[in-house]
């Protein structure tokens, strides 16, 4: 017997019919002797409609009521899917974030949990019960509803998966696990039998968007496995012995399942950036803080960051990434400050791409970087900016050559598939 | 100041364009320097689909379950009408049935308000804030979402207004009070000022369907003065100091405000009843108990009852009244039932109406019964059966008459609008 937790997404979760997709793939779990919590999302493009409400309501809007409004969608599908295992035959019922209660901090839309009082989930689990529990809602200590942000529900079950010590958290989504890359852009991409938290967070992080950065961060901290799964292949394909997703693991438990792995483990991309070059800045101490101390303020996140010496002696060029979805307001805010920052101008381009390859082989191998250099510039990519962490080396290069470079890689650190297991 | 509670039905709250038109009537009640509760229903339509997706889920559903999905159409419009009003420049805030908390006994989907915690609630008025309140839910003692059945947000209204000691419920509707009689029949009925509890209470339950009957009940018993009034006609037509809608009252209060009233209030109708006739009867005592104790038992609401003497000694003609919804499963029942009772035939007709002439007058006048036969009989409508109570007189017709009937007593008691006020 194992403790499951489940977590269907909202494309999983789309109306009545694939509701009873997804409780028979639970029941299955059930029926193998397993105690399982199941966390469901709203239904596909229902938080939408709620935002929307909310935006029409009153475009700033109190993200208290914000959160009453959104946390109704998971709300509805967690009462479906207890309703609809019931019909299956199987004892079900629903908790609410309030009810458990999942607590959390009071910064309402963008919560995070801090604790989960799990005694009256454990002993429904052992009356027998599925849990089913709705995912991005808790409840702050002053006793009102709170989400997670988007996507929250992935870290609502790993977090639900930490409160009752689960054997495993299974995230079924619309991809079947976690690829080299992105498999609509290389056709032998292989889908990775495991990769460690690290990795996926690298991954997640900069485009593999699978799993919420924020949930692989927390199964990390509270060392939870955690299995990415599809929901839409056919219950026959998910044996509960042998389940075809990747696993996201520790350092430790990946030793085990993969001795020999190779260095890079995945190519990932990322077009949702910008670049901002400030001009001429000058070359003195302090100068930098006064560009990311007012873009930290607003909580803008700068990613790469290159110094170049300008024309002039005494000044320099300064290029750095922030989300595209923030550039109008970083741009906004360099110009107020442009007296303290002391630039000439500001040059923006959002047509580039980021280009990571990520693998916890990397640590104790060299060679990684240049490789990666070398078969981009074999075929004429021009890197404009590079940056690098234990087990990533990224590249900035134009937005049109995002495909092309992916390819290059993945060929290069030898992970295509072979025709026989493509 | 007044503390006034304000009810908005599932029409008023249809979208972000209606939700703002409500926070408007809201805005100048409080501006008025009044502490207000707002009342809201799901949106118009919202509930059926909730309703429907429960039943897709799982035709025989858990009502604990169908609580959790069913109520989340009032938390959405609560939260959406308190970011409707913060855009107005008011303070408000959202209250679910939990967080109260509104407690309700545990029977789901037909749960009653057991008491409400009103200390939140009445600090929160007294700091300025508005406070939005999602009808039709509650709470049991168990921790568990509950619902008042179909229309239960009038029966919320009231609770809370006797709750908070409110001095006034309004209840907003689509239609603008209550009248004489269906002004869709009769051109000239008239607008009513004011009718009693237990006027309201016949009215509503033989057909003028402006309230939930449960909520007038609690009205009376509580004493909550009730207003009905339209959230459809404009914010100017609606001053805080001569509301146009129909006042609900106590008999006191009543003779306040009307000291010359009418005999008869209104005139009711209602097309929901069948009939059933069960022939050849054993005259004997108990005969009857075993017609309607399992009717009873089964939840089926028996209207009038007529017994005629049979052709044969020794046996009678039962007759009466379940509502049509009900006939098929009545009929079922006493066909299991038909050893037990001992009847001939089963016949049944559910091409039949009810008029009821209400008037809290008639306590004390003799001949509104009389009156009323006399009208019809001059038109030549058949009576097919008679029920009275102290303010009601009801006669059962072919379901043809319906109007004609209703013309000719609006008339009869002298309640046409004359030209002058129409």
């Amino acid at each position: 017997m194992a403790r499951i937790v489940m977590k269907f997404g909202g494309t999983s979760m789309a109306g009545t019919e694939r509701i009873r997709r997804v409780a028979n793939i639970v029941r299955k779990q059930a029926a193998g002797g397993n105690q399982v919590v199941v966390v469901v999302s709203a239904m596909a493009g229902e938080t939408d409609r709620l935002v929307n409400f909310c935006r029409e309501a009153n475009p700033l809007y109190d993200p208290a009521e914000y959160d009453v409004v959104v946390a109704s969608g998971e709300q509805v599908t967690s009462g479906l899917l207890a309703l609809t295992l019931q019909a299956l035959g199987c004892k079900a019922r629903s908790w609410l974030g309030w009810q458990l209660p999942i607590h959390t901090i009071e910064a309402h839309a963008k919560a995070r949990v801090e604790s989960i009082e799990s005694d009256d989930l454990v002993a429904s689990l052992e009356r027998g019960e599925i849990a089913v529990v709705p995912g991005f809602q808790g409840v702050s200590d002053d006793g009102r509803v709170t989400t997670l942000g988007r996507g929250g529900s992935d870290t609502s079950a790993v977090a639900v998966a930490a409160a009752i010590g689960a054997d495993r958290c299974d995230i079924y989504t619309d991809v079947d696990g976690v690829y080299t890359t992105d498999p609509r852009i290389v056709a032998k991409a292989r889908k990775l039998k495991a990769v460690t938290y690290e990795e996926m967070l690298e991954l997640a992080s900069v485009g593999a968007k699978v799993l919420q950065t924020r949930s692989v961060g927390l199964a990390m901290k509270e060392g939870v496995p955690v299995q990415v799964l599809s929901s839409f292949v056919g219950d026959d394909a998910i044996p509960a012995d042998d389940l075809p997703g990747t696993l996201i693991v520790s350092d430790e438990e990946m030793e085990k399942i993969d001795m020999e792995r190779q260095l890079v483990t995945g190519i990932a991309h990322d077009k949702n950036e910008a670049k901002i070059i400030l001009t001429r800045v000058p070359d003195k101490p302090g100068a930098v803080a006064h560009i990311f101390g007012p873009l930290a303020d607003a909580s803008i996140n700068v990613d790469m960051i290159i110094q170049n010496v300008g024309r002039d002696k005494g000044e320099t060029d300064v290029t750095f990434t922030v989300p595209q979805t923030d550039l109008a307001r970083a741009q906004a805010l360099l110009e107020d400050k442009r007296e303290d920052i002391g630039f000439n101008r500001i040059i923006t381009d959002s047509h580039i791409a980021k280009i990571s390859v990520v693998g916890v082989g990397m640590k104790s191998h060299a060679g990684v970087a240049a490789t990666m250099f070398k078969a981009l510039s074999d075929r004429g990519i021009n890197i404009q900016a590079i940056s690098t962490s234990e087990i990533k080396v990224s590249v900035m290069i134009d937005e049109d050559e995002t495909e092309l470079a992916v390819r290059v890689l993945h060929t290069a650190y030898g992970l295509d598939a072979e025709d026989e297991a493509a």
